[in-house]
């Protein structure tokens, strides 16, 4: 069961990527469960993601022991650091076999599961004995056939937290409107979800649902209505909503991980609004808010804790027993091992889905708001 | 689809038993589910469990609104009031018919559901037209065929809190013990999840595994050896935990509620600790806490929160469908209803199981602390 | 000592400008103290600030008692909801006599604080009978003479968690750079001691010290300079920070409160910092965060809670023993009745003091970023 | 101003007694203002108190820099852990001359400062150059001349969390109590603090205020009168309260600090209370809760980093100036060096003062619970 010999194992531990709360647990639990069950004493961290691979960086990496990190999972972040965008593969092999490293764990987000695959290629091709692990990091939770992705719970109760300000800031002055903008790049998991746990936003914004901002049915109308009722409205806006508003615009870019630059939906609704309103000699009170790097760098909660441990745990497990190639994560309620590549397709919330529906009925904005053609 | 008239439809919500958090949210789930998705407009809530239903009492109920509702999630405790123990069932359905109540929501433990049971004979026998559906609550998550039980996320949050204090107390002395005693009546599950999430405890003990105090590999010198080995121990012990070790006290006795009152097996493991060592003249610093009322009695977390939204919602559809005799809850990750006699067998913790084992690899205590016959 | 007879006692309570964390907290004293204290049993809110008084704006004001505020001080924001802006003196004063309303609670801003004198100004030229007491509300803690004003405790703890989060997100990547807007128009106590507070912070700007942003002493160089030595920085900047800097801008508006709009300096520094280092072809990575709304509108610490309970308790008898057109407040840590003009002045940090020193030494940064002429 | 060569200077830190929140954060601010004000690169910590001077027991002493210490605020108790007793002072100043130790800075109670006195005094008598410096912690806030003490700040914030537990569990059952008891050996700060900053508790019990039990005006008749107008009732109890109660009893001990043990307050009211009820056929629901290990093991709020920040800054400055035999400590807003002395008296509660009338007032217990004579 037991494929590396523990004397002879050397491990390493890189992060990517944007941060997400748990990150240092699942390094924690790694290390601990290396150290302790299989009796593994060399173990180094990576520093700053794939550039502490890549000698013209100069990064040093540091040595990972029980000692250093067991009191880690009270900190945000990677106590590694991390970096963004592809660096070259075969430094990153050198590396590895210059320094016998045996083990490597990747934590990161879909470029870099999408990197640690052409590791495990380039290791294959020179044929050397490097198992590759990788745990997928998205605090989106969007990540297909697995159950649940680490980080997701902590932001849920972190974006509860923010709603709540925002409703205390709605209401607290005449026509008072709280705008929240939140993570979602391609799905609005966190948004559907923190809409529920909380039940006082009014609005729910995903990038599933396609809405318009003109027109008798579209946004701006049906906020006016609501506002005008009841005098207050709390909006909860995903990132990647409303993105097709922004169609034509050719300025668009993207950024050293390769993932397209979002137009920014929350500002370009801000200013809408207040436009709108303008225009109709109407005074609200709009206080904007964007949380996001205040929600990623909190130390996980309780929740996660308990996951990122045992996905550590599990990673551990999978590397020591000689598998390579694979990520660990839960599925139908057990740890499982898939191949790399699940991590590249992105699970969406289903508009005609129970949880969509329940959110229609929490907010009461209507089913669509598109106009008619 | 729905089964009851909301304009004739009168309602009334029952909370009994121990606190739990999610209660304040389940009861506003449900009004705001009656009230906004069907209209119901007569919502009433019985004070002090079932005593409310009894005139020699002489408790009022109060009328529940959405005004009145929503912000209660934030409180932790249950806005109604609870009470323990038995009433008689033909006046509690005569309260029912008299004041023409059709609907009832009943929010408690075992024996609560067993008395709703009762209820609902009672009704059949005579004939009346009167939903009844239980929302089973209990802290310890030990639910048969119920994936989650609310108040279990927030209570291990809490006692993560906790646990982080016996460690601090623990490491804060020479020879330390911290010694927390939580809940866990029949099952181990909070303290499991606890140990696993936290990963400073040293012993966990649940009601399921068995274990020795004197002797060779009994606790007292496991806890030695640790003690000797590392300078410090937290230990933590389910409330249910070593009741065999009172074997022959037959003074036991049984609360309100007809639950068999445990032993204290948190005192009794403080007092032996301290005189074992104290026979060795070895000096400890032994810190006893117990938390139990500081941990039920807060507001639900995010994750409570957002299960308790969703069982108060499908309380009011079973009950709006014209279900009656059953509980609501999540089976494989979907909601469904369950008849109430469900309740009345306990999850336990498997002692060969998957996460007995990890706890065993956390603490670091033996698999056994039972002595060779 | 008790000038009015309680039960011919009518008292008002309004909340005027931006929220704070504590106002509730307020408002539940001066109830409690009125009805438990006095036995005053008339109450009113004005919702809305000072357009609760104004007909022409309908709003209903509500009956303040025990039952209603007794969980209060566990929301953010004012459950009377605010107003900013001025309105007509004589109306209000209208508003007073004509529902014999004779002790009038103002909550509010320096703007509040002048409109509260004038009001006093028309009452006594009418010759009315009215007491008038202001609770003056600055979370930027900037009151002459008065100790400490309401919330700024509780914000100190919050901006403490944000740079906590600009901590992690600036280690968490190469060249990471954290930079936090926070409150402080005119003052920079609460940058000065949440710096103080957290110890992470590399640069804490704030109005009372002026800064170049280009040439050899200025603000851009020497952060270069820290990151490449360090590798990352925490920016901490008071949004009255670096004003002059917008010297010969003409487009400075003022606001319905009629407080000068300030030139956005977070907005500001971002652009200019992301542009000096793209210039140099160095790959930063900056994280700007802006939670002011986030931190004046959560609820109040146990520490202002203490504090705006003894100012509610303060103001009741103040107003019950007759006196009008003042202020209270904490001076030389005595409670204290102040006329209401000591909130037209501003105290200021004092940049050659012990606290700004100690700002200067935890944070490294240059005592002048001014260069030479 | 530099009383010590930097380069030639060793500071040793020690920790002794119970924990406080804050012990850490002191720690952190004298290495840090050490290292980075004046340069001192030798900094040891003792381990286990004064056991960690003494050879017999064999701890090692810890080195100290700014990477060790930079992230410990964030912990509870002391990295350095702690011990109760005395020890033979010879030999402590043994240790300091032994290793040329001419800075030694001690956390700790007034056992301890006495202690420190008397190393002090063994350092001149041997003409020895090492400043020592006391850095005096006691959570209860009673020390004379100094205007609080750290941690104090931090356990106000947790009590009142327990306080709110309490009310909510007394609320939940019919004729519920919560009793709750908390620190304050012979003064009442906290608990009177607490009263104020949550305003649910409706009996304080504080050392300085005597109570009979018994009697028509004492306590158990005047809960049952409370008990039957408002039907729950929440208790607080300052560990040292009703000692007289025991009057008689020859079984007191002393701890190993020379402390003398206290009786069970809080547990002999809970037995009394139940029995008085009991014999009365009355049925109540009696929740005790004793939070004290939870309260001061948590890591310091921000108000008290602030503070501990300060204290070791000015610490660390006054020991380079070559002072010795001095605590710091704020007087009246300013930071000050005081003789050891001073912390052997204790700062009571004053029950005829501006804050225990305003207890009296918000708990609306009777200003005597003594039966006339």
């Amino acid at each position: 069961m037991i494929y590396f010999d523990p004397d002879k194992t050397k491990a390493a531990i890189v992060t990517c990527g944007g941060l997400s709360p748990g990150i240092n647990d699942v390094i924690r639990a790694i290390v601990m469960g290396l150290h302790y069950r299989y009796g593994v004493r060399d173990i180094i961290g990576i520093r700053y993601g794939f550039q502490g691979f890549i000698p013209e960086y100069g990064r040093t990496n540091i040595v990972l022991n029980p000692e250093l990190v067991k009191d880690i999972h009270a900190l945000g972040g990677s106590i590694l650091s991390s970096s963004r965008g592809p660096q070259d593969i075969g430094k990153i092999v050198d590396y590895l076999s210059g320094r016998k490293i045996n083990m490597l764990f990747c934590i990161g987000g879909d470029g870099t599961m999408r990197a640690t695959d052409r590791i495990t290629d380039e290791i294959n091709r020179r044929k050397l004995n490097i198992s590759v692990i990788g745990i997928p990091k998205t605090i989106d939770n969007d990540l297909n056939l697995i159950d649940k992705s680490f980080g997701f719970n902590t932001a849920i109760s972190e974006v509860v937290k923010v709603i709540q300000c925002a409703h205390v800031e709605a209401k607290g002055a005449p026509l008072g409107i709280g705008l929240v903008k939140i993570m979602g790049r391609e799905s609005g998991h966190i948004a559907a979800n923190a809409t529920l746990a909380q039940n006082d936003v009014n609005f729910t914004l995903i990038p599933e649902n396609s809405f318009d901002i003109e027109g008798e049915d579209g946004f701006l109308r049906v906020l006016e209505r609501r506002l005008m009722e009841r005098g207050h409205s709390v909006i909860l806006v995903a990132e990647g909503a409303g993105q097709d508003l922004f169609a034509g615009d050719v300025t668009q870019k993207t950024d050293a991980s390769g993932n397209v630059k979002l137009h920014d939906i929350g500002i370009y609704l801000k200013s809408r609004i207040e436009e709108y309103f303008k225009k109709r000699d109407i005074d609200i009170s709009l206080k904007y808010i964007d949380p996001s790097y205040i929600i990623r760098s909190v130390p996980a909660n309780a929740g996660d804790s308990l996951y990122c441990e045992l996905l550590g745990q599990y990673a551990a497990h999978a590397a020591m027993s000689g598998r390579t190639g694979m990520v660990v994560g839960l599925f139908k309620n057990e740890y499982v091992h898939l191949p790399l590549s699940v991590t590249s397709s992105r699970r969406k919330v289903d508009v005609k889905g129970n949880v969509w529906m329940r959110v229609i009925e929490s907010t009461g904005q209507p089913l669509s708001m598109k106009n008619e053609k």
